[in-house]
């Protein structure tokens, strides 16, 4: 299963990234396939693991702050067990026959 | 907490009420606060049963298709125990002195 | 054309109804057709006119906010022009044999 | 402004690489900075250049499927033109004390 997790304090003010930081510590410390980006963290491995690491994200960002809104987007497909994170973008990049890692 | 809860087959067609269904079905009987709309279900409850809920709906729709596209928007407050499903809509009517529901 | 939007400013404390209620106001002015829940607000409309709304209303809130969250989802068939708004709803009622309007 | 674009086309069958290559074919032409993840691509730019290319990306994937799914997330700040792509990563790994760029 493939998820992207994004966790956004609400009433904190304008500068997120202390706040944000404690949730990608979580996500490091999982052991867990991940990819930060811009707006939020990919991560990649088993369901269960992957809900109860979202469910983690949530309440940490709870104990720092009165108002927690979280988005998650969750990708899973029966026939592709594991390395999603990779094949998703390199299957784009094979069909534009262009590497687009920057 | 309040979430909401989209989740779609991929793969299935263009025809997708009949999964949404199923999945519906699970939230329905789940006992908690809901309302249905037309790009999502918005649910309402203990954050431990709403997770539970989230999960067992992506897992029925795996059930069912090959692929599962879910996505769930969370959001907590911790001074704001239940009603938040009723009383957020309230909240911006109010400010616009205008009953919007139609 | 059906979309759902939520726009959220960022740094302007937790209780937000008197922001987001300048943005449904826009969305009520617009003439289109729409729902508003506890999540977002839900709209339909010729495409044109559905993503100029969208635009509008991120830029009302940038004129409330130093900063704002806004997340759209879109949801568009070619063979279904018009009434997705309470089509989709009631196609999952009907397959639940179940009338969900509260 | 800061966007991320993610489109799906529904009735497609299980394998999506190929339609999303065209979506980013097109995110790759307009010139802006982007960066292309597992589940979406993230767009930096102008906000109106933003706005059309979040529209177009829609509407090539709407020549392609019958229906079409696009989920978009936006942030943007005022104090803050250009760059935030890279950024946001950065404070958050400045925060962590960790290079996370894998």
């Amino acid at each position: 299963m493939i998820a992207e997790i994004s966790v956004i304090p609400i009433g904190k003010g304008v500068d997120l990234a202390s706040y944000v930081a404690k949730v990608v510590k979580i996500i490091d410390e999982s052991g867990l396939d991940y990819k930060l980006h811009a707006m939020g963290t990919v991560v990649e491995g088993d369901g269960d693991r992957v809900f109860d690491l979202i469910k983690k994200c949530h309440h940490k960002m709870l104990e720092l702050s009165e108002r927690v809104y979280t988005t998650v987007k969750i990708d899973e497909r029966k026939d592709n067990k594991g390395k999603m994170l990779e094949h998703k973008v390199q299957a784009v990049e094979k069909e534009l026959g262009k590497n687009l890692k920057k």
